[in-house]
């Protein structure tokens, strides 16, 4: 049996590279060598036993390869051809997907964790930080990417920018909105691109980095705050005449940005939640109007499947965004728990890292 | 300066029966003579002194009655035309009403209770437990009463029946839905009365007081749960195999309530919140699915406005739901404060009392 | 080979009981045995000619039935278990539906018929006037039956139902909203259910033969108008006070109940339009207001899929609606073709056959 | 009694400069001084005599100016304050404004032109093609113009962009979607522009002027198609890889645009009409997919009120489009003869012409 090269989580604080067998393709996958592929901040929280997967588990939800060998009963695609498939990768056929709950496929009874069924790459099946990734239900998952745009172009689609722009679309962002985003990390970043891009006319990025309030600047965001130096909540109902925001989006997972989200929007105006969180919040009284003030607030999952894929992928070739300046750091997957111990750490400014086999 | 009777705010613990002067009638208002008014939970609250207004005010905001007096600038209507109007009474020019959050009505800015804009009567301005109320942008508020219709049948329309409703509608309750309403008082008998004329296919209601759980069967709910002998996330968890709820409404305002509606949702499901809290909400990180489950949180301020309360009236007279069994006590205006000792305490299990003067 | 029974197209005019291979069961489908089906004006059309299918093509697309086999890659299900399908039957991985398009699922190129690509049954595939229907995509389309419902009460599910509920559901029927249905065959009375079920307080069928208008009061409509006898239009605006219906739902696919819908909207109302039309339609200026109206026309092809049938069991199983009265007349298959020529002619105040192999 | 000049609808025909009384002020209204206004298409409807107006009205919907005067009950807005009012003004407590139908405000009955209730100035009551104008319901209409746009730069806002932006919002334009735009006059440029704002990622503009088509071009839209030399159904389908695009935009008004939006809909998208029309539309029984291809079709009327100029004003004050360039002539109010004369006639590329008194 061929072997591999792959990411593995061992224990909580390693992920090593190890090798395993190239898995076996059943009827409805497809067995993916990967070109590109990178780590997420979820990956960072699985390698901390924050969040909990099984020892052996390859690590990693964000493909980029070429279609190695397809399941018997996969039809529509060939072998050879160049794919992503979203870190989200529904079945299709479950009642959740059928009404509209792709990121929530999987069994029906939901408690805690079990709840995201829809996320199985790296999570409850090997993820894709090796020389090959499995595709699930491959039909409803693998995206052609065209000739035009490199790896490193869309190796942003199946996680960060389908998350953020998510956060921007589940809010409902329409032209003339005022929208504030709290954090611009990776998510953070893409979500105030994808408020833009559906219309918003002040878009305002909050972080407590610098470095990132200048990338935010670059990416062409309307105006920054520094946390670190002004108070957030202040600072934006300055920025709106006192009238706050049309939709915060929380794009960090914390007590504060979730709380400043909520103090920061006019009335009837909705929090969008991108965040994983790792504590119960609080929601002040005042801050939620006392139930009285026509406030939604909405939690989302990062949206998967081909046709997401294929729109995002539209975004880029028709070059809406350029976020190629997300990737600051590249390394070999040989090197990729180098690349751990820099991203877990967030040294040297870094976003995104790109690791190739 | 002709007086007329009012129950007045005087201080914490004292709602008293005085006499007060028959308003003047500005350009844009009508004088309504009241021919019945009840209380709400919300004058409870005013009452104890959790929800403050100014001493001296006329409480009470769901006024049916007669039109006394137009103003000047009104037309549309004339004397002695007998009208309900809601609970909120947006202006209908503002820019939250043109926004199309008209219970939001008033100036932009919002810190704490000054979001809710659109809630005058009994509020910032005098209400409506009184002999004669002026009622503010008359001609977006006044809703002309068919013949057909008692004022008893019509008494549920300003608040309970349009925020019990409200709450399904903003859950987004439809055909083949499976709802849960937390609170089985007024508002969540309406609530539940909505969701099912939503389309619910199983509506259950959720209470510890064995009175309110067989009001809420003789209004058809499907199912009821009391909470005080089984655990309510449990057994509605058995009552849909484990799947969870599609909408969950909370009709109390409380931390217990709030966090078993978010217990019961299925991935997606939204929690719609009616409850006016009176402390911060904790959010435990599983039932909030650490922010992964495609949950949203809605609130709902009584819906106002004439348009508002015809289609009520409309569902009224059609005879899809009939709410008279809720008036379960009448008092003349001049016992009104027994009335409100009756109402604070629940005694004589009480639902809503309708109050003549 | 095993043989089977089954109702095939010959050409323009002849349906005939014929003996067909009972088929092979691919990876992804299932084979069921039918217990119970029906016949579908559609059918009639490809009859008659008019919808053009493959001669030799089985007909039938309301299946119910037993599990007899199933494919390699198809888990969840087991043989033996009493299901149905829908008349539309999605794959589910489909880019159309993962967009959300079920019923348009198929290559992505679209003239003329080749939009409907989710209608395979009896279309594009054989169907399942028959003793055996192989059903594709298995796993996106069964849906169990439970044991207290009988093989006639879901009958309705796969196709009228769906089509007449999605009638309402499309044309966004709310509480309070009025609804004018025009034709009261059985799409236009389960739309008529439908309305009613979603909480409009006014549902008003239209048709021409008495015999449906009184099944239309039976189902619990709310006004009948005769339009043999009356002008519907007229008719509709005096019972509006005219103002106007909030939904005027098509349900027959002719020009005079197309335009008759438009005229009876309010502004900004919505024309929900199911029929299947044969010829172009004429949209009278005045009808249109000019473009000027506000209005929306939306069409609706039957909704598939087994959590769209889970959702109608649902219904029927709360006993919301009752459509057993639908079913008229009852034919073994041995004698499909008496039933079609009952059915084709609409002799004998017939609504729906039950076909039983 | 003071006197202003006016331009002034004879019969069809002739639209002549008059002299008139400058308008009392009614409680509600505003009396504004015109700073600048312009003529729009249906303007010369009016003067062909295809839009039948009262002999003796003063036309014009389109104003910029400074407040000259307040009723008695406006209140929130000073004199000498400079705004623009909507096209369509709104009283905000119609009926039909509280149920989100702003444009189809007034009497609820509606037969032909009656809809329109909501368009009041140069339609039902003296417009602002003249040195003052009349605003009803200033409360509703009147919004502040920052100082730092000109009257060229929020002159688009009364009509042209909120209708134009109007048919992208109503059309459900999202971000990656493909977006086809028929005809490129001001209220299509105007679509086009407001669809790529809302994030469409390949929007098309099609028209037979080459002038326009550069317009459109310079106006950074992605693709044109000139229908003067080829088929622009066959020219949209090839652009689109056969797909379709998911909506349609109408700008014209006339039969063969409105059929061509028909043929490159993908299944289940979205016809979004803006074209005002002056003949039946004939809808073809391919092109309508029979009726079973889960299409929309949808008619806006320009939004008009307050907070939409408010908005709108917003995307022009964040530079996120500029329609400056659309305003080709500049005449004075006393020459207005003369700007009929040459925007009638489409001469000399007029697209916009500024009037000022």
């Amino acid at each position: 049996m061929a072997k591999m090269k792959a990411a593995v989580f061992v224990e909580p604080g390693r992920i090593v590279l190890d090798e395993k067998p190239i898995p076996e393709v059943g009827a409805l996958d497809a067995l993916v060598r990967i070109t590109t592929t990178t780590i997420c901040g979820t990956d960072v929280h699985i390698l901390k036993g924050e969040y909990p997967v099984a020892p052996g588990l390859t690590v990693g939800h964000e493909p980029v390869g070429i279609i190695e060998k397809l399941g018997s009963a996969v039809t529509g695609y060939h072998e050879g051809q160049r794919v992503i498939a979203g870190a989200i990768s529904p079945s299709g056929h479950s009642n959740a997907c059928l009404a509209g709950f792709h990121s929530q496929d999987g069994p029906d009874a939901r408690h805690g964790w079990k709840s995201i069924g829809g996320w199985k790459l790296g999570n409850t099946i090997d993820g894709c930080q090796a020389e090959y990734v499995l595709v699930p239900d491959a039909m409803a998952n693998l995206a052609p990417v065209p000739d035009g745009l490199t790896d490193e172009q869309v190796l942003m689609c199946p996680d960060i920018m389908s998350t953020g722009f998510g956060g921007a679309e589940r809010g409902g962002v329409r032209i003339g909105d005022t929208v504030a985003v709290f954090a611009q990390g990776p998510i953070g970043l893409c979500a105030a691109a994808g408020a833009k891009l559906a219309g918003a006319t002040l878009v305002i990025g909050v972080d407590r980095l610098p470095a990132r309030l200048q990338t935010a600047k670059a990416l062409g965001i309307d105006a920054v705050v520094d946390a670190g130096t002004v108070d957030p909540v202040d600072e934006i109902l300055r920025l709106t005449d006192g009238r706050g925001v049309d939709v915060a989006i929380e794009a960090l997972g914390s007590q504060a940005t979730f709380e400043a989200c909520l103090r920061v929007l006019r009335p009837g105006g909705t929090l969008s939640s991108l965040g994983v969180y790792s504590a119960d919040i609080n929601v002040p009284l005042d801050a939620f109007a006392a139930g009285l003030g026509d406030l939604s607030i909405v939690t989302t999952l990062c949206p998967g499947g081909k046709e997401r894929m294929r729109r995002l992928i539209n975004v880029l070739a028709a070059g809406r965004v350029d976020l190629r300046p997300m990737v600051t750091h590249r390394y070999k997957l040989d090197d990729i728990e180098a690349a751990y111990e820099l991203f877990a750490h967030q040294r040297d400014g870094v976003l995104k890292v790109a690791i190739t086999p």
